[in-house]
């Protein structure tokens, strides 16, 4: 099952995508994609609707972030073997928590604006984690009644304002539009194994980055678990999970995002991200 | 004016002191102390009340987090000279940032459970922003337009987790309870100078704590404007200040946090908390 939200930034409705590629509308069966509305119970009832008989979304309509509702934007650094390899960092013993500012998430399609000063903004395709219900001090292996799914995150990265001004990561992670999620969240029983997922982002028409998620250092489980013992998680909680090797920090020399390039992203199964990177108005 | 939130956790309804000391109930007036509502028009709208039309509410009831709907709850590392030099580190060039989890956000005077495992649980006096509106991109001048008012925050830190786990602070910062807020929100006009105002904080009978936010690094209004230039910020979003010199893990030998030991600590004209640190029933 593929959720979607969709509409004008900030008044998004909730919906599916159906076996045919149809949008079909929620609004009747669920407040949002986010909340309590995200519970196993609610996702298990969802599954047994007929997507045929609900309302067809109209055609053009805008994509949103496919979660509401996030309170924590959880990411997670160097969690890649072979991103950890290209940048010549040692593989963590323990993973490296960092957050998002929740006002970053943006819909999966929506223009990036470069934030003003910018030099240095970077790309990193990652799978993320979608939280079902409140989650404290869990087992790895109790992990997977508190996902609600999966979606593709880009964590767009300003590397300057990350690693050059003093402090923690937050720094360059945290701009508006710098955390497209989407297109769809795929929930948790769709997604027999999100340990062996292929994943590819390019920049305009070449491949940068091409990986799998069985790269990954820890797990999916092991993270929801892992930061479950540091705070209480809540439905619609992101945890983005690290971005494998081909950053553009790592190329020789660095290559960052400009004015006017296209950034395409996918993971296998999760569906696929476009955005254009702009200048801002001022 | 003194702002608060009042009432079971999760169901508090918003609330002000008034001039007797007396608690009001606001709920006619405003849906909650947060969103839309910490606007300066709302604020200036509940200035012009005449408390005493108010209903009382009733005797005893438990103080809430004085803010509802925080998205970013950031935090300053090291932002005054005192705490810099009692902990030998050079005055910090730019603001260190780091962030809490919004779901260790509690009242004022409640519990604070000790962490499993913890080993390490300190004591943290500080004077929170709270933001008034969306913020970003402003000038230090500009910046009172986007703070609604102040409060004092305990930002209370697992310094093992903080510190020993690897990457970022948010690890030691996050434990549900570690962010009580309040007792009241102190909007902004009712502050002349939010740099001048004394704190303290005692654990038991012994005053740990006692300092000036004037030993402050970069002042309220320069910390908001900063943060602005990263993210966008939105109403009801809190940036706590950082911490004067006192805390538990300079002194020699290092003093931390047993089970039964009570906490209170206050700044100069926005009230008390105390509250008692408790093993959690497994």
């Amino acid at each position: 099952m593929k959720l979607i939200r969709y509409g004008v930034a900030g008044q998004e409705r909730p919906g599916l995508v159906a076996a045919d590629g149809s949008l079909r509308d929620l609004s009747a069966e669920i407040g949002d994609v986010g909340g309590e509305f995200l519970a196993p119970r609610v996702m298990r009832r969802l599954r047994e609707l007929d997507p045929q008989r609900l309302p067809l979304v109209e055609a053009g309509a805008r994509l949103g972030p496919c979660v509401a509702g996030t309170s924590n934007f959880l990411a997670i650094g160097l969690n890649y073997r072979d991103h950890a390899h290209e940048i010549g960092a040692a593989v963590p013993g323990e993973p490296i928590v960092f957050n998002k500012a929740v006002s970053c998430i943006a819909g999966p399609n929506d223009d990036v604006p470069l934030p003003a000063g910018s030099t240095a903004t970077d790309w990193e395709c990652e799978l993320a984690i979608v939280i079902s219900q409140d989650c404290y001090e869990i087992e790895p292996s109790q992990a997977r009644e508190f996902i609600a799914g999966y979606c593709v995150c880009h964590d767009i990265s300003e590397r300057k304002f990350q690693l050059e001004h003093g402090g923690q990561w937050v720094k360059g992670k945290s701009f508006p539009g710098f955390g497209p999620l989407g297109p769809w969240l795929v929930d948790v029983d769709s997604v027999p194994d999100a340990t062996a997922l292929s994943m590819w982002l390019r920049v305009n028409d070449e491949t940068v980055q091409s990986s799998n998620t069985r790269q990954m250092i820890f797990t999916p489980d092991q993270l929801v678990a892992y930061l479950s013992r540091l705070m209480l998680l809540r439905a619609g909680d992101i945890i983005t999970t690290g971005t494998p090797s081909g950053v553009g920090m790592s190329r020789k020399p660095p290559r960052f995002l400009r004015s006017g390039d296209r950034v395409s992203l996918g993971i296998e199964g999760l569906g696929t991200q476009q955005h254009q990177f702009v200048s801002r108005a001022r």
